[in-house]
């Protein structure tokens, strides 16, 4: 974590937003929150408008229909936008960034994309503001659209949540609000290695930026975001191989989930001032009040998801034939759509405990990995507008011919271009992938 | 309908086969079924065992969660293998392709892919014979994977359908069973135009069969199924504009779907030998007892879907800048994992009468083309395991000027290689489309 090599100019800028707004986050017993409740017969938690979100059961039933288990988890049926707005100064692409503000961030202000606007916030359910920069992604007089697909989140908190993750190049001037700023793409990649600096949302999107590949890429100097462009050849494996294998993972999978009333949810239990589970070990749903001084709207009551423990998600990377590879794994998380995407080595709820079940394959190999092989490793924070304080451990860690090019059936290597070119697609790759897609591109 | 240019060799074995085999299908009370019930609680028509698959409700809630409307559905969870084996001979590439029978069929045998296995049948759920050729498909001696993708079917008559559609190369002699044989693929491509012969699995394997492209085809004359390939330049729109235009399209459909119980059906009623719709314009569901004399087990008796009326699915084709391009449009149906797919410009459900709630767009302009218009007009059948009688008049419509290239927004052109290089994936064309992508290439 080091601001060295930031430019000032932004640094200003930065400190002067920290300062311009205020958010004070209390946490409030569920029945102080307004315009939410328990339903009567679901015990799920909504909204009165029937809009924005809601925290529902979630139940995964086995391949057999024998074993089960379920947990609360956050339903938002509605697709928001996350755009990034790109514009070449002096021939140097930069990024449209914002500092905004959300309740659930550890330090309050992060580095937003353009827009990051919710359905209800854009169609302003709640009445607040029109959402700045918001004509640039949608409508007729948008500018040159360079990535537009849906894109998953967490799959263990969320039930089927995707946000339409976009890129548009504008070539025409642009007014700068306040809490927008210009940021050159080589800047933005260095901001990545920031703790808490560079938000969930950004993340995703900066992991599609068809921008030239830095040096820890290989493949086509060219569009590689493009789904039209071509694998490298000096991927170990073929696009063909790599995505035979993400079929035949999701074949293997036998289970199924279904939303459920979040009142027959067992083990977890409700009081007035959370929901969590009696083990201890997941999550609680907790609820708070916020006053804003610079939000579209001047203060609200919501729920938040509040993780126990700081999680864990790192690829191992090593060179096969001199080309630098990622080890993807087929994840299975219940909340996402086709219940299978392309995970991280490695991801855990909690860094510093083995999964449920004992050790995950590689596990040993991340925490054993010495200070030289660590390529990455920041603690970045997951949206914060619907997690508490959620915070992951991303790491990338090189590894050598003591991890071996063949791995059990739910890994695969893979290159940085044959992943950006999944990208291309939604439903491919998790948000965890994507972060840390975003920060092989920082190397 | 002509038999004109199809070799005399595949003309005496089909002639053969079709001796060889016998099915005898007769419709019989739900209540003589083996092995099959209404689900007491429930009312779902399911299989003692809990393989296979049922008959369960699904119901469609309208984005402001007001309106609903709920219709049957066949649920089957597990994913099949549809797996075509291909072969060069002198330089030519064949696919092995197989005489099989199915109790749905207007004409008891059509072509089927090497292999059509679902799950319980390869698993043998049912104590049948292995099947022939999976190996080549699966585990560790199998063939170079060509294809190797989940794709939807029926997504009004089906639950989340997917099977894994599979294209493998073998270089190896292949014992040739009597059932099956070697076809040239020219020889295949004509063999789409005779009504009622190639079979609806073989036509969804066969949309991404990665050759040559024929004359109707635009751009790279490479490998053009490879999902790395790239887009063609004279292409209208770019694949980014078509991925946007494809994503808006999602993000503008606010309905959700839900399995339900039958018994919470309303509108559809049962009787000891059907349960079918009271308006009676959509589809029965009915019990079949086939007696068989070469299939992997003698005999069975099984519920088929049997829609009411000849479906009809057009796509208009218009040269833009003298290329090729066929008019997709995003549709919606409620038994897609992901609710809209890239569809048929045209797609009803009754091939004589208008659509629900009027004639959609295009539809005067199919009914009404002149014969010098028509490149395609063939009746195939639908998935004669699951559905009765179900046939499709399959319709490409060559249009000039008077349909604009500036159509609704939910309708874009594209080129066949485009929805070529968009089928290299799952979720972007629907069953429909992948026929007449198919057929396309036949011209």
């Amino acid at each position: 974590m080091s601001w060295d090599g930031v430019p000032e100019a932004f640094q200003e800028w930065w400190t002067k937003r920290a300062r311009a707004g205020w958010f004070d986050v209390t946490r409030i017993p569920f029945d102080e929150m307004e315009g939410w409740s328990f339903d009567g017969p679901t015990g799920n938690l909504v909204h009165g408008s029937g809009k924005f979100f809601s925290v529902e059961g979630l139940r995964v039933t086995d391949g057999d229909g024998r074993g089960s288990w379920a947990q609360p988890v956050i339903h938002q049926p509605e697709f928001g936008v996350l755009g990034i707005l790109v514009k070449d100064f002096d021939g140097v692409p930069h990024c449209l960034m914002q500092a905004k503000m959300e309740p659930g961030n550890v330090n309050t202000l992060q580095l937003s994309p353009t827009v990051q606007a919710t359905r209800s916030n854009y169609t302003r359910v709640h009445g607040g503001q029109p959402t700045r920069y918001l004509d640039h992604f949608r409508g007729p007089g948008r500018g040159q659209v360079l990535v537009d697909t849906l894109q998953s989140e967490q799959g263990t908190w969320f039930w089927h949540k995707r946000n339409r993750n976009m890129v548009v190049r504008v070539t025409e001037d642009v007014p700068l609000h306040e809490d927008h700023q210009w940021i050159a793409w080589d800047d933005l990649r260095r901001m990545l290695r920031i703790d808490d600096l560079v938000n969930m949302d950004s993340r995703s999107v900066i992991a599609s930026l068809p921008f030239p590949p830095g040096p820890g890429d290989t493949g086509s100097p060219e569009d590689i975001r493009s789904p039209g462009a071509a694998s490298p050849g000096a991927a170990h494996h073929s696009m063909r191989h790599i995505l035979s294998w993400f079929t035949e993972a999701k074949t293997r999978c036998d289970w199924s989930a279904r939303l459920v009333p979040l009142a027959a949810v067992p083990g977890w239990t409700r009081s007035p001032r959370r929901i969590g589970d009696e083990a201890g070990d997941r999550f609680d749903v907790i609820a708070v009040r916020v006053q804003a001084g610079n939000r579209e709207v001047p203060g609200w009551t919501q729920p938040l998801l509040a993780p126990r423990a700081l999680g864990l998600a790192a690829f191992l990377v090593r060179r096969i034939d001199g080309v630098p590879h990622l080890l993807a794994r087929a994840g299975h998380e219940p909340g996402l759509l086709d219940r299978v995407e392309i995970a991280p080595t490695v991801q855990l709820p909690d860094a510093a405990a083995g999964g449920p079940g004992g050790a995950p394959p590689f596990l040993d190999v991340v925490n054993g990995a010495a200070q030289d092989q660590v390529r990455f490793d920041t603690v970045l924070s997951e949206e914060g507008g619907r997690f508490y304080h959620a915070r992951t451990r991303y790491r990338l860690i090189e590894v050598g011919d003591e991890v071996p090019v063949r791995v059990p059936e739910d890994f695969c290597w893979t290159t940085v271009s044959q992943l950006m070119e999944l990208v291309g697609h939604g439903h491919y790759l998790n948000v965890e992938a994507r972060t840390l897609l975003a920060c092989a591109r920082s190397l």
